[in-house]
């Protein structure tokens, strides 16, 4: 199995967390997203789309970090990453969903390129743009799981699962952009709960092998 | 069991189809996005991301219109919108998620609202950001289906599912934002095909209760 990745894409840090919750070691393939390799026309056989992550598994191409993590959970062993009640399920994947559907796509490198050259806005613009989404975004998460009944040290219950996975690297671009996390004490509950365990830290940007500043 | 919805919603528009499919008649409660009805402290209260579609099935609230889709498979009788296989399910997932991550999200109301009002854009530059988005997205679309080993008549298959499910409210946005679908002679056979289908046609959003022009 081959994982193709970029350190500091939130969608392959996802990925990262979930291959090592579920003890499963892939090759890693990098794509240097700075410098456009996920445009060029062979990762582009691999994925149309041209973004990472992309995971190969004998014949199977995968993509789309929320399929990959299914597929994981649906094929490899180990503890599930969703919880087996159909309600429960739907409450995670929306969680999950609120992130990579309606935060992490508005502050993509292909978006902050359209904003600045397309429409010739400066970096503080593009900025700006990626603090607002982010911090409307986690504050809906924030009060997501302030609602929660049964609280427990992760999103949803005392184990990690898919929407502590998702949580984390949009915690970390958060601070990329700076925004301001002061007003989300339970989501910074959460991610310290996750960073003490090897298969988030492992999974940081500044351990992956093409990790650069 | 009761669906939040605005007419004009891809993400409700596709939990329209998805419900039809199962045969399934939940009632129907108006949000009338433009009005701002999303925002205001009763649908907040429901929903804290302030976005449709919402659903309530006795104490459940779900959000996110993939996890609707996907509890509905789960939960409801049926032909499953999704294939059995891992592999499969996690193309078909894949797929929509190309629409309910990397498009649609895009060219919402809100981020169309801070285009237009925090960075000063006119009408004729979001609907050219609009246009980008979507055409760029299924254009990948139109790839993946191109690709596809066994085609059938729709996405994946001879079986309507949930990559159709978001390929249809997506297409009818492009034709609003006046993308050139012409270049997607596949996407447009499958769009054909469902628009047959009384599940898909009394989804659209000409067809709702809300609707007006």
């Amino acid at each position: 199995m081959t994982c193709y990745g970029y350190f500091r894409s939130s969608a392959a840090y996802r990925c990262r967390i979930a291959f090592n919750l579920k003890g499963v070691s892939p090759e890693f393939a990098p794509v240097h997203l700075r410098r456009g390799e996920q445009t060029q026309r062979d990762f582009k056989a691999l994925n149309p789309q041209g973004l990472v992550p992309a995971v190969t598994s004998g014949d199977l191409v995968l993509t789309q970090s929320l399929a990959i993590i299914e597929w994981l959970d649906e094929t490899q062993g180990g503890r599930s990453l969703l919880p087996a009640d159909p309600g429960l399920r739907a409450q995670v994947r929306a969680f999950a969903q609120v992130i990579a559907c309606d935060i992490h796509p508005l502050q993509n490198l292909r978006v902050l390129t359209y904003l600045k050259t397309e429409l010739g806005h400066d970096q503080a613009a593009a900025d700006a743009w990626c603090r607002h989404w982010i911090g409307e975004g986690l504050a809906a998460c924030e009060e997501i799981v302030e609602r929660e009944p049964d609280r427990g040290r992760f999103c949803f219950g005392d184990e990690p699962g898919l929407a502590d996975i998702c949580l984390v690297p949009q915690m970390f671009s958060g601070e990329r952009f700076g925004v301001d996390l002061s007003a989300m004490p339970r989501l910074r509950e959460i991610r310290a709960a996750c960073d003490k365990l090897p298969a988030f830290a492992d999974a940081h940007p500044a351990r992956q092998p093409d990790y650069d500043l």
